[in-house]
C-alpha cells in the first residue's frame, strides 16, 4: 500500500468523502490528478429500517471498512451536521457519523469535517443548492455520464470541497483538521478561502 | 473460543454493559453463575478532550473490540439517552453510541438498550437513585470491595439490569431486542417486570 508523500504535488491523491445516515449513507472518492481533479467511485451504503440500529450501526462500519480497504485514501471529509435538528434526528444521525468518523481515524486518516452550506457553495457556487443541483454540478465537474443517487453525489461533493480546500497533500492551503477550538479558526479560513477562490473564478 | 448455550440454565453467561460517552465511556462485565450474579471485571475508557473527536472514537472502537476479545460476553446491553437533552448533547452522545452499538453488533451480540431510570430502578429500586447510590449498590450486590468509578458503576448496573431481566439465556424472561416498533412493548414488558419482582422482594 504506497502512498504519496504530502510533498509530491503530481503524485495522485485519494480523497473519501462521506455523508453519514442510520438507512442511507452516501460514500464518494475522488482523485486529484496533478491539478485535475477525477471522479474514482461513488456509492450508497443501504441499511435495512427494520433491522436493529446496533446491526445497521455494525454493517454501516463493515461496509466502510470496505470502501477504505478498496480505495486506500489520503484523505477524508465528512458532513457536519444542523445544530437547529431536533434532539432525537441528531441522536439518529449522531449514531451513524459516530461510526463514519472512528472508522476514517481508525485506518488513520485525519477526518476534516464540512457543513451542507460549505459544501454546496463549494461544488455548485451556491450555499443555497438543491440536491438535484447538487447532482448536476457533481456529474459536469467529475465528467459523469449521469448523476450519482442523492446521498453518493452529496458525498462526492463533500470529497470534491475538501480537495479543493482541504490539506491533501497539494500546492495550497492546508486547513487544519476541523474540531476543537481550531474548529472556528479553520471555518473563517475555509470561508475566506471560498470567497478567494469565487472572485478568481468571475 | 466456547460459548454456552441458551438452554443452559447452569452454565455461567456473562453480560457486557455499555455507559457510552465522547469523553468517559464505562463498561462492566457481570456474570450469571446458576443463579447468581458475579462481578467479572470493569473500566472505564478515558478518551482524550483534546483529540479530535474522530481520533477519540476510533480510540473508542479500538478499546470496547479489546473487552470483547477479553470476555467474549454472551449479552450485551448499553444504556439508552434522555430524549430531552439539547441536540447539540444528543448529537454528541449519539457519535459515541453509534459506535459502542456497531461494536458490540459486529461482534455477533444482540443488543438490549435500558433508560437510566430502568437501570436505576433495576439496581437500587428507586428510578431516581444518584450517581453515588448507583456506585454502592454495584457494590454492595456485587460483594464488591470497593465501589467501581461512577461511570464503569453506571456500566456495571446496566448488565446487572440486562442480567436480570433479559435475554441471557436463564430461565425467566427473553426480552425482545429493544427499537423500531419493539421498543415501547419491551419497555411496558420491562416495565411489568421490574414491577412483578418488586413485589416479589417485598
Amino acid at each position: 500500500m504506497s502512498r504519496s508523500g504530502p510533498g509530491d504535488a503530481l503524485a495522485p491523491v485519494r480523497v473519501l468523502g462521506i455523508d453519514p445516515g442510520t438507512r442511507l449513507c452516501g460514500w464518494g472518492v475522488v482523485a486529484r490528478v496533478g491539478g485535475r481533479l477525477e471522479h474514482v467511485d461513488n456509492g450508497v451504503v443501504v441499511l435495512d429500517p427494520k433491522a436493529a440500529l446496533a446491526d445497521r450501526l455494525a454493517r454501516l462500519l463493515e461496509a466502510l471498512e470496505g470502501v477504505l480497504g478498496v480505495y486506500h485514501p489520503d484523505a477524508a471529509a465528512c458532513e457536519s451536521v444542523f445544530h437547529n435538528r431536533n434532539a432525537r434526528a441528531a441522536l439518529t444521525l449522531g449514531h451513524a457519523r459516530g461510526v463514519a468518523l472512528a472508522a476514517l481515524a481508525r485506518s488513520g486518516l485525519a477526518v476534516s469535517e464540512y457543513t451542507p452550506q460549505q459544501v454546496k457553495k463549494a461544488v455548485t457556487g451556491s450555499g443555497r443548492a438543491d440536491k438535484a443541483q447538487i447532482q448536476q454540478m457533481v456529474a459536469l465537474r467529475l465528467d459523469l455520464p449521469e448523476p450519482p443517487q442523492a446521498d453518493a453525489a452529496d458525498a462526492v461533493a463533500v470529497a470534491l470541497c475538501h480537495a479543493q480546500h482541504g490539506a491533501v497533500g497539494v500546492a495550497g492551503v492546508a486547513l487544519p483538521t476541523a474540531p476543537r477550538g481550531g474548529r472556528r479558526r479553520s471555518q473563517a479560513a475555509l470561508k475566506a478561502l471560498v470567497t478567494r477562490q469565487e472572485k478568481g473564478r468571475t
